[in-house]
Formats: structure tokens, sequence, C-alpha cells
């Protein structure tokens, strides 16, 4: 299908100047094939669909480079409490009880969720992950996948595979899947759940398939502390010694880090999910972002799951990652506001291995892009869309969404899901858990 | 007016645990007349409209403790800037052009702006407050307003009364205003910009005519450092022993407190507006909000203009203060969510002196009341509307807004104003002010 896209102010993402106003974006089957002034647009270009782009600005779509889209059906349901209170008693006993269905509504109320706030792709971890692929497969989204593996008590869900196995049999069945629109990583949990040994096969597995890890990493302070008890290192260099960071990885978190960690992660070109609204809730800490950039890092933003956050809004990520690390260095400059468009698209591409592909609008480039609606209240005057982006718009705002050429959502309209059908499942997914969670 | 609200989730803020499901609100004329059951409803209520809030949840309007609303004109003019450059080369210059026109369109963007994003009472302080005032009764919001007195260089707007003698005049025509709407304070700027010899020039005629006050205190370290440097004591303690705190005091910020001076807000209740995004922002830092609540000290948020903020959205100030405090007091306990909707409304609704007329779901209470639509996707699961709106939801999810028991937006359509025109006059002026600030 060719569409264009018209009379909107183009937010390329290549470089703070780089914006178009009253441009057009050509799309043609999954990839963009033009962007800038309509004037120069190939005269062969033919569209079969044309939208008014007028009082839009349109940009690349989010990536949430680290969530739990599942999670959706916890959010709101333990909520200020200390956070082993909040595992022990709440979510794990819930978790226990998700099954297959539950994984596949809650994966898709999330899919919902983030199309309607112009989130394009997101890096998922947990279980039953054919069932989130199902869910993404509908949706229409790009998401890079990984089932969770925890490898001292490897749980295994009603019906799963071992979660190594099950991992390298979801990666042959999915990476790569729906016209790339899905890929896989490998997903060991955390250095304190998956010890150097487990580490070591996951990593070899990984280089016998050509698959990049996903990981949590130095979320808190206590996690530092109990690895340098154990292992006599901070789980970066732990986690550089065992040659994961030879790999293509995502790393969530990186909160409490050594200066020499952050030249670990820098040198190894580790893509970071910074989550600061999920570190904020659980009280985990700021995230030096502002000296990971500066060491020239690749960092993403996430929301991680609605659990702990407790929305999957990309918008209020940026901002918030922009407002708490102006005030965490002191410096109002810190995290200026295309930084925070850049970590929200192009770097968190790369964070997840698709630089090249995906976060900027770009001939060549698939075409996932949102229109952000500039026609509110609360988005005039209009003296600078990269500033109202960050600081001023909200998710509401993201009127149509494409991914890969496809639209998901127009007018607000999503055209992909029955959104009824997926509120009402989730729902009751979520209540029966609630009630009898085994 | 008889007003019958029906079927929503009613959140009367009263406690935690006092929501009625599928309840009603009776309104008559500017006061609620009944909350509760509609098998309890006094048979004699005949309701000329009924209002739906099947969906909904129903509870209080937001109180914005400390804006500046004419500054809408400045939303991402200029942001990542260190303060003095952003105060002297960016927002002075503009300030000084500034013409009534432009007070009384910035301010009514403000207004639907708040209308939008369910604010019913909002405290100002700002120049050319006439204008303000025609704005806030166009709007039919409740609002607070002082002009800003500079004790030090009292600027003066063309044809405007000197400071002092324009803020008696203005409390003379409007405090206590179209049906009690609009009160007035009076508006010494701060302890930087106000010697003593002023402020106690304004405390008699506070005193004089019955005013409270609006001010900044103690915003960022310099200029606690600058008063101590001085004065010898802290803003609060200057203040204090002054007799500033004798009267009704509406503080802003509050970011660098000693213990002495959180033992002195709590003791002489002054009202504090605390506005999280702002100090991000700016980078001031994190107010002890945690510390002054346990206190016992009068917390309410507001968002401080939307030159440093960006927005007016309460619903996310309730957010960043909550998450912000959990973090800086490493406590995920600390500010739960039914804490911050008590400051985002009745706690609000006290400092700014309407405790007891505003801020709680009860008879007698004036109808401020705002529906908030939770059959979104963000909102789903139906676990805890308190958790969701404070951590999940957004401006937009607000759908009615009453004030006064007068519908000011129904389904998202604003009623009192022409919104179009009020985005073209505000950006028109916005555009004169960049071109030729002078």
């Amino acid at each position: 299908m060719k569409i264009l896209i018209k009379g909107a102010t183009i937010i390329t993402m290549e470089s703070p100047e780089a914006i178009i106003p009253n441009g057009v974006i050509a799309v043609a089957g999954p990839r963009i094939v033009y962007v800038g002034k309509e004037s120069a647009l190939p005269g062969d270009f033919q569209p079969e669909k044309i939208i008014d782009g007028t009082n839009m600005a349109a940009l690349p779509g989010f990536v949430n480079c680290h969530t739990h889209a599942a999670m959706t059906l916890f959010r709101g349901f333990a909520d200020d409490l200390p956070l082993m209170l909040w595992l022990e008693e709440k979510i794990w006993p819930l978790e226990a009880g998700l099954k297959k269905e539950d994984i596949y509504w809650g994966t898709l109320l999330g899919c919902v969720e983030m199309i309607r706030s112009g989130t394009t792709t997101f890096a998922d971890m947990y279980f039953h992950m054919g069932q989130a692929a199902r869910a993404v497969e509908k949706a229409g989204l790009r998401a890079s996948l990984s089932r969770g593996m925890i490898g001292t008590a490897p749980g295994v869900g009603a019906g799963e595979l071992p979660p190594l196995e099950y991992s390298v049999e979801f990666a042959k069945k999915w990476h790569g899947a729906v016209g790339g629109r899905i890929t896989v990583m490998l997903g060991p949990h955390a250095p304190y759940t998956c010890p150097p040994d487990f580490l070591r096969r996951v990593i070899e597995i990984a280089r016998e398939f050509g698959l990049g890890i996903h990981i949590h990493l130095a979320e808190t302070a206590g996690e530092v502390d109990d690895m340098k008890r154990r292992y006599g290192k901070t789980p970066i260099q732990l986690m550089d010694e065992l040659g994961l960071f030879a790999l293509p990885v995502l790393a969530a978190h990186c909160v409490h880090l050594e200066e020499r960690d952050i030249e670990i992660l820098a040198a190894k070109k580790v893509g970071i999910a910074h989550n600061p609204q999920s570190n904020l809730k659980l009280a985990s800490g700021i995230a030096p972002v502002a000296r990971l950039l500066a060491a020239g890092a690749v960092v993403g933003l996430g929301t991680d799951g609605a659990a702990s956050n407790n929305n999957l809004d990309m918008i209020e990520e940026m901002r918030t990652a922009a407002l708490v690390q102006k005030a965490a260095t002191g410096d109002p400059q810190a995290l200026p506001a295309f930084t925070a468009l850049q970590m929200a698209t192009v770097n968190g591409a790369r964070a997840l291995g698709l630089g090249g592909e995906i976060g900027l609008l770009k001939p060549g480039y698939r075409a996932d892009i949102i229109l952000v609606n500039l026609h509110k209240p609360h988005l005039y005057p209009r003296h600078d869309p990269l500033a109202h982006l960050v600081y001023a718009a909200q998710g509401a705002d993201v009127e149509t969404v494409l991914v890969d050429g496809r639209v998901l959502m127009e007018n607000r309209k999503l055209l992909t899901v029955d959104e009824e059908e997926v509120l009402n499942r989730a729902e009751e997914c979520a209540q029966r858990l609630v009630k009898c969670p085994k």
C-alpha cells in the first residue's frame, strides 16, 4: 500500500534542526520512500491513501525498551508498598496463577494502550511468550520478545518447556516473524536470579542462534551489594567478565553504577533501558543518565511493567526522564527535549538492535510513524514542537499510528483490535486472578 | 439549577475508604445537597438535568495552588536553560512587553487547559490582574488572584497603579466577586524581591482589608543563602519574625527548609504550594514533602507557570509529587495515592483558605465536581480507582467539569468559552511578543 502523509510538521529526529514544516512523507509497503517538501516528491509516487497531517507533528513511533506488557493485568492492584512485600504477597501469588489466555489478553491490553499513546515498538520480557507474540501479531506492533528465565528456580508455566528450551523453540518460531516485526532475545532475568553457570549456558545458546540478550542489571542498591558480596564485583563487571557484552545486550535499569561500570557499558555499546517512573515508584533510585550519555552510552527509555508505573505512556516517560535528570544533576540544561526524544526513538531502536531500521523518519527506514495533534490548548502557543512533545503533551494527543506502513490507529480509532473486547476480556482475567490466584 | 449525577464511582475524599460505587450526587444551585446511594436520595429532589456518570469516577475538582496562568503564552519559548539566562534573556524581555489583552487571552488559554484537565480552582500571581479576573469570570472557574509585587523595583504596567495601590483597588473590586468564585490575596513576590519594610506595609494592608498573602518562599538554595547573608535567617524564619504567618499565607515552593522552618510552617498552618515539576525542571530541588506532612503542615499542589512546567495538568503533578517523594525518601510507601489526591483537592483548598467550601464531595460544599472517564485502556483492569487517578490517568480522561453547580465542560465539550477563538488569539499575542517584545 502506498500512503502519503501531507501537511505535517515533520520531526525527522536526524538533528534538532531537521524539522520540516508542512512536509510530506511517502510510504510504500513497509518502508518510507520520501521525506521532505511536497514540491520535490517524485512525480511517479501515486498514493492509494492520503493522511491529512494538518496541525500534526509527524515523528518516528516511540520505542518502549523495557516492559512486561501482560502485567497490565496487575495495574493498580498493589501500590505504595515496600518492594519485597509487593513482590511476595501481591505480585508473585498472582503471577503463579497466570494462564496462557491471561498473557494473551494482558499483552493485548498493553498493546492497545501503547498504540493509543504512540508506541510502535516494545521490548517485552515475561512468560508464555507465544501468547505475547500472538497478541503482537494481532495488534500490528513491532516487538522484541524474551521469555524471562530464572536460573535459580526455573519456574515453568503449565504445559511450558523449561525456560531455555522454551526460549530456543520460541526463537525458532518467532525470530524475524510477521515480516520482521517480531524479533526474539534470550531473557535471563538478572544476575541475582541467574548464576554464572546458567548465564554461560545462555551466552552459548545466544551465540549459536544469533540472538541478543535482555536482562535486568543494577536496578537496586541491594542487588549491587549482594553481587559484590557473592562475587566481589558489581553486576556490570560480573557480566562483562562472563562475556555477556560481547553479544548484543539490552540491559534494563542500570540505576546503581560505578564509574567503571559506566565505562564498560559505553565501550561495549550495551543498550540501556532507562525506566525512570518505575525506578522512582519502587524507590530504587535515579539512574546517572547524564553521565551515561556523556560517556557515549546507548540509552533508550522504557516504562517497565504497569504494576510499577502504572501506565505504558512514553511521552510521560520522556518528561519524567528529562525533569528528574535536571534535578538530580542540579543542571537545568541536563537532558534537553531533543535528547529525551532521541532516547524514546532512535536510541531506543539502537538499544534493541534495530538501529538503521527504525527510529528516524528517513527513506529506507521502516514506516513506523506517529502523528501527534498539536491543536490542543496545552500545546499552544506554537513556540517549539520539540519542547511541547516532551514537556507538555500527553498520550491522548497521539492521533494516528503506522507500523511497517500499516495504519494501526487513525484519528484515535483502533483498526486492528476490537478494543471493547480487549477491555472486557482483560478485566475478566484480572478479576479471576485476584479472586482465585491459583 | 438542580443537577443529578448518576451511576458514578464517587470518591468523596473524606477518607480512602469513602468511595461510593454507583452513587449519585445531587446539586442545587452552587452547592452539593446530597452524596450517596440513589435509594436514599430525598424524594423531593427534582433534577432539571441528569448527568450520566456510568464508567466515571466523580471527585472534587483539582485545586492548582500556584500558577501564573498568563505565562501559557511563553510555553515552550525557552527551555533547558540555566535559571538566570532563562529569566534575563528570555522571560523578562517578553514580560516587559505584556499588554492587557495578552494577560486576558493568556489567562483564558490557561483556563481552557485547566478545565480540560480537571482543575476547578487555581491560585494565580501575575500582572494586570483585572484582565485575569475577567478571564476567570468568563471561563467559570474559581480562583484566588494576586497582583505580583516586586518591592525593590515596583514595575508598573502601562496604565497600571503602583502595585500596592493596584492590589487594594483590585481587592475592593474582585474579592468575593462573581458569587464568591473570585477571591483576592496580596502578592508580594518573594523575600529577596520584597525587603522587610515593604513586607511590613503589605502585612498592614492585608490586615486592614482582611486579605491573605500569596508569596514565593525558599524556592532555591541560592535564595536561602542570600537571605541568611542579608538577614542572618532563613526566608521562613524571617517571614515568621515579620509576623507574616499571623495572616493566612499561601507559600509557593518551600523547597529548601531547615527543621525549624518545617516546625514553623506546620505550627502556623501556612498553606504550602508544592510545585514538583517546576522545581525539577529548573533544577531547584525536591521539597521535603513527606517531612512536612509528617509535621502536620498543610501541603497543596501547584503547577507553577507553563513556562517552567510546561503544562497546567494536575494529574501529572500528583503523579510526579508521589513518585519523586518515594525516590527522595527511599521509601516506596511515601506519599501514597490518597495523600496525593488530598494534596490536589482538600488540602489545596485549605492552603487557599477555602477549606469547608471546596475540596470534598459533601453536602453543603460548593459543587466543584469532575467526572473522570475510567473506560480507557490505561485504566483497566479496575483494581483501584485511587491508584489509577494518581499513577495511570491523564488530563484528557477528564470528561465533565462543574464549578459552583454550573457545567463548564460536558463530555469534553467546553460550554463557557469559544476554544478556537482562545487558541487563535493567544497564538497572535505570543507571536507578537516574540517578534517585538516592546
